[in-house]
This record gives C-alpha cells, structure tokens and sequence, in this order.
C-alpha cells in the first residue's frame, strides 16, 4: 500500500510557512509501513488542485490533503476532493453543532462564512477537530482512499493520531513494530561509531539514528507478524545497545527528557524551584509544559540582574564582583540559594552569555554554568554550547534536566 | 515566467528531515515575482525521479531541483538532469580541483566516490559551492532552464543567493512589492467580513490574510516596475485598512507581538516583571527570547502555588480563599503586588485553568486571567481560550503582551 501526500496552501508555495505538516506525516505512514512515493504542494487555486489530486490518485492508493479546509472563499480543497470522488456536498449537523459550540466556547459570535465548513461529502467518515472549525474527513470509494486534514498543525496532528492513525493501521497487511531509545549528553557521530557494528550487521530490526535538536534518538524498527514477535525481535538488539551507550539513554519511550524527569520528581515526591538568568523563564516553562506539576512545583524565580540575585537567593556580592554574573561560583550560590529560600528539594541554577552579544574571549557566547542542588548537595557543570540564542537556552535547560537525572539516579543507588 | 521546485532525497519522503529548502526557495522566487505553482518531493529513484522531472518540465519555465548531488550511487539528480535534458556528463576540471581543495582544507584525504561529483552537464553553468563538495548547476536549453542545488541547506542557500538569484534576476520582468500588517485581537473570519470589500476590490495590491498561532497577517502585494511604484500603490489600500482594524495592528513590519511590546518598553525606558502561574515562565522566556532585554528585566516570578502567590506578591488570603486563585480579583492582585515587590513600571499577572484537567463547569479548561499594572492602574482581562495546554498558555502570554500595547498607547495619547 503506498501514499501521496498533497499540501494545499498558497503560503507554502510563497515560502511563508516551512511545511511541517508534510513531515509529520511522511514519519507517522513510514511508521505504518506504508510507503510515500511523492509529496506534492499546490497552492489555492482550483484547476491546478485538481490536476495535482487526480494524477495522486493515478499513482497512490491514499491521498492525504491537508489545507485548504477554511471559511474563506479561497479554501477549496473540499470542494475539489468530493468533486474528483463524485461525491456531493451535505450539511453535517454534528460538525455544525460542534463549529457553534466551538465559538460558544471562546465567547465569539460565529461568522457566517464558518458554517461552510460543516458541508462535508455525503459518504465520508468525518474526523472531529478538537483544536479548531474545520472537521477532516476520510472517503474511501472506488478502491481509493482521500484523507482531508486541516493545514494547521496544531489541529492537523492530534486528528491524525486520534482518527486516521487507527483506520489505516487497520488497512495495512505487514506489521512495524517500533522502539525508540531517546539519548542525551553524546554525540551523534559518537554514537554511529561506537554502534557501527550493530547498525550494519542488524537487518531485523534496523536502527535508524535521528539527531533532535539537542540529543537523538534511535529507532529499532522490526518487521513482524504481530507485535509480540516485534518485542522479542527487538529485544537482544536493544540490550546490545543499552550495554555500550546505556548511561546517555534516558527513556525507552517517545518522551522528552523534561517529561522524564518531572515524572521522577513526582514519584519521589520532591519539589523543585529554579533560578534562571540567561533561561529567563524556560527551564520552568519546560516544567510547566506539563500538567499536574503542582505537586512539585511551587515558585521559581528569574533573576535577570544582579540585584536580584543577591535578593531573592542570597549570592553574595563578593562572589558577583570576583567571578562574574556568568561562574561557576555564582551558579553555585543560584541553585544553593533558591532551595535555600523555598524550601525546595531541588534547586536549579542557570547563569549564561546566549548571546548574540555580550560574549568576551575569556566568556564567549555559549558559556553556560548549570548548578543543581540536591539534598544539600550541589554540583555545577561548565558548558560550551554551541548555535544561535534560542538553541543555546534551550541545549542549557536540557542540561540542567539531565543533571537532576544522573543525581537522583546515583543518589537511589 | 514561473517556476516548480523539485526536492529530492528519501529522506523527505520518509519524514526524517524538515523541507526548509523548498520553503528558502519559494520565498526567494516569490520575491524575484517568480510565480511558483507546483513544489514535488520525490525520492532517490531513477524512474520517479525522471516521470517528476518530466512533468515538471512540461508545467513550468524553471525547474529548481536540490539533492541527490552527493558522492554515492543512489545520488541521481544529476544523472537524470543530463538524460532529461539531452545533455552528456563531462569532468570538469575546476570543480574536481575544488573537491580536492575542500578535503585539504578540512584535514580529509577525497575518497575516490567525490570524484564523480566533479562529473558535471557539458553545456551547463557550473556553480561553485564554497561549502561542500557537490557543484551546482544551470543548463538552459530548449526554452526551459533547469537548476541543480545540492541538499543540505548550509550549501544550498549561499549557492542559490551567490550564483541562481543574479542569474534568474535578469531573466524576470516582473517586480514584487510586499508590504505586512501584523493583527492580533481579533479572528481571521472577522477581518475577512470586515475588509470583504477590500479584498475583492483591489487586483494590485493583492490582499492575503494568514492565520497565526494566535494572530494573523495580512500581506498586499504589488506588481510594479520598481519598490518606490509598489509603496505608491500600496499605500492608498493601506490606509483603508488601517481605518477599519487600525487598532488591530500592532506592528507594519514580520514581527511578533512580543518584540513588537519590548522595543516599546526599551524606547520608553520601562521596566517589567511578571507574575505568572498557569503559564509557568512563558511570557518572561518569551521577554528573554530576544537579547539586550536587561535593560527592562531585572526579575520575574512564577507563582504556581497559593503560598508563594501570597509570600512574594501579598496577594491577600481571603482573596485566594473568596474568589479563588483562578479570579479576576487574584489576577489584579498579582499584577499589583509584582509591581510593588519589585518596584517595576509595568507588571504582568497571569493565572488560568491551562488544562487538560483542572477545569470545572464554573471555570472551565481555557479560563484566564490576565492582569496588567501601568503606573499603578490595573486592568484585569477574562479570556476563554481554547485550544491544548501550549495553545492556551501561548495566547494568554501575547494577550498580556498585547494589553500592554494598548495601555501603552493609550498612556501616550
């Protein structure tokens, strides 16, 4: 079974917008096994949307159109999709419902123009959207299948994962079964070389490495009947790999290092507070990216200035004035401080150039001291990062979180 | 004169790296008034690639295709280039001397595969790459111009800006001229009823609205003979805009919300500090995603729990226990208390239900308060925001960035 994938959107072909929807998707129909020969964009215009859909359906079982699903006169990727499927237009009064419901909900009166969106073809199954107007829809006629998703992502991949993930699981034959191990705090090139063996010589599962960006991760990806045998495939493949590199992997799961340590904080029960100054508010944003974090999470602090430093943690002006705003001394003093003054379990300190500016040759952009305090106990690491400034705050934040990790995992043992 | 954008490389297909290529070239061609109807992926396939290369060359003037110019044998771009356009593959003396250059210069000694990347189209133009090995190239031939890019974006933006941009610039007659309202406060179907007339009326400037996160922007575009005709022509149309949903805007530039509120904070000399909770560190990442914000920032909170809404900011008990921490009364409160704490001008306080839990009939997922304080004057927003938890925490953040705008304004007039 293979796919094509179809973007509507003029702000694509303007350049706009980067078409991370298309990525998005590629991965998840790689991930079911289902091959995607050619991607095509195609802006709002009628004649060249329905040129491009016809010859995708000439070449593909499924087409995935995203875009297009709007109110306004120029979206019409629905009107093209039922024409090209011979399907007619109906009002879908669950979806009209859900589109007033929706400006209801954020005290709106709807316009007119939205009610559009609730025409959707007669046989369609229709797709909820819980993160906007437009409903998606799957038509499947005439041994095609044409999935319609809106274009923005934030409503485009939930309705995925909810609604079209589970039908085409259901039309695949071969079975993926997938494993992810997430790594921190070695390079990528580092791990290729110390796994080189393993790569080239496993044919089943294969590994695939994918750099993020800050850490990676791999994919062992097994060919299989069902699930079952998937695990056992995987399985031997996987502790080779934990017994070379085990110490970076810091999740077996699809899961960010802030998540996996927000969650050993909340089995161990212990609070956290942060004092960030080149951060300025990320690493505790990171924090509350989460839900339910208030069970460790009561105060953090940006201390952007100096003054602030020394008021609300307590670093000492001797140790400003000596070392600098940007030491190990004064991340110490941060992380010491900040448990000092909340009471928190654990204490983080981030003190930094993120520049663009404001680097000198002895403290260059990308100098960054994180110190985290644990029980008492505080340790700091020096860190020469590397990219622009918002790659170097957020490789910093990361740091901290695999900071409090390796502790609280030396401090169990 | 219009063009197409072949991107090739498996790696697309299978959603392992992001297009950012395609949408580099799409906004250059935009603005060289290069039309660009159709953008194809397709994979490192010889019959593919070449049914790709075809179509392409039958739909458009230029065909821009980038990757697939590496040293290994499943690169083919070049290859099928040649064959498309009737063209034989020649060395070429310079570029093999380049290559070999390149691996000197990093230390490398050239496997003998490189080679073939000097091995380039007999009559085309070759364009050095000053940061890798691959060459690019143009052929021009039978009315159609074709041009070769090698993948990564490192070498292709410098290529295409140094070499491509100069050569298509004489080729184009046509001019662009864009200008950008940046719109926040007010929905997409709004503006759309609002300047219906406008936006059906005017053939040049072209009006284009684009949803944002939160927000939108609307591009006029002109065709002209040069910049000083597109202002002329843009201006009338402007102006009616701005006497519709001037308020609305709140910068004529690509900027967001939040730069646009700190450079009105380091023009007036303002300081801030927030106190945010169910944003967590948000709006104050958001202040310090931009450099040189020392000059307005020396400290910010987040205030998560009752006990440190009230330690740090004197947010009274009986306020928390009467209307609870998610209130009106608790928001001014907040804003008020930051900016006695820190003795800041303006202070920001931020308190909702973030979701996914939490939320009750009463005080619904969404339910935010926003308080802003300016020389004392507190005004407190209730928004009912939907969308996940980063969606509503992201809105809550610009609405205070944008309540700020406007009693910054308003204190000026």
């Amino acid at each position: 079974m293979n796919a094509e994938l179809l973007s509507v959107g003029t702000e694509l072909l303007l350049g706009e917008i980067l078409n991370t929807d298309a990525q998005f998707l590629a991965e998840e129909l790689s991930l079911l096994g289902i091959n995607v020969y050619y991607q095509t964009v195609v802006g709002d215009n009628r004649t060249r949307l329905k040129q491009a859909l016809e010859l995708a359906l000439e070449r593909a079982d499924i087409v995935i159109a995203s875009g297009g699903l709007g109110p306004t006169p120029d979206d019409l990727t629905k009107e093209v999709i039922a024409e090209c499927m011979g399907e007619q237009l109906a009002l879908h009064e669950e979806s009209l419902a859900n589109i007033i419901a929706y400006h209801q909900k954020i005290g709106k009166r709807m316009p007119q123009s939205n009610k559009k969106q609730a025409l959707l073809p007669e046989h369609g199954i229709v797709l909820p959207n819980h993160n906007g107007t437009a409903p998606g829809c799957i038509i499947e006629k005439n041994g095609k299948i044409v999935v319609m998703l809106p274009g923005p992502p934030n409503e485009l991949k939930p309705m995925f994962l909810e609604s079209v993930k589970p039908f085409l699981m259901k039309k695949s034959d071969d079975v993926l079964y997938s494993e992810t191990l997430k790594i921190f705090g070695i390079g990528e090139s580092k791990v290729a070389e110390l796994l080189q063996d393993i790569m080239e010589n496993s044919k089943n599962p294969t590994l695939a490495p994918y750099a993020e960006t800050c850490g990676m991760r791999l994919r062992l990806t097994a060919k299989c009947r069902d699930a079952e045998e998937g695990r056992t495939l995987v399985l031997p493949v996987k502790e080779k790999i934990k017994g070379i590199i085990g110490k970076y992997i810091y999740c077996e799961e699809e899961k960010g290092l802030p998540e996996v340590v927000v969650r050993m904080l909340l089995e161990r029960k212990l609070t956290i507070s942060a004092a960030e100054s080149c951060t300025g508010g990320m690493f505790c944003k990171m924090i509350t990216d989460m839900a339910g974090v208030s069970a460790i999470l009561n105060e953090s602090f940006v201390t952007y200035a100096n003054t602030a430093k020394m008021n609300y943690l307590g670093v000492k002006a001797e140790t400003l004035e000596q070392f600098g705003a940007v030491s190990e001394q004064t991340a110490r003093e941060m992380a010491q401080g900040v448990c000092k003054a909340t009471g928190a379990d654990v204490g983080v300190g981030i003190t930094g150039i993120a520049g663009p500016d404001g680097g000198t040759e002895e403290k260059p952009v990308g100098l960054v001291y994180v110190g985290v305090c644990v029980g008492g106990h505080v340790s700091v690491q020096e860190l020469r990062l590397v990219g622009n400034r918002d790659k170097i705050r957020y490789s910093a934040c990361l740091y901290a979180f695999d900071c409090i990790r390796q502790k609280l995992i030396s401090n169990n043992t």
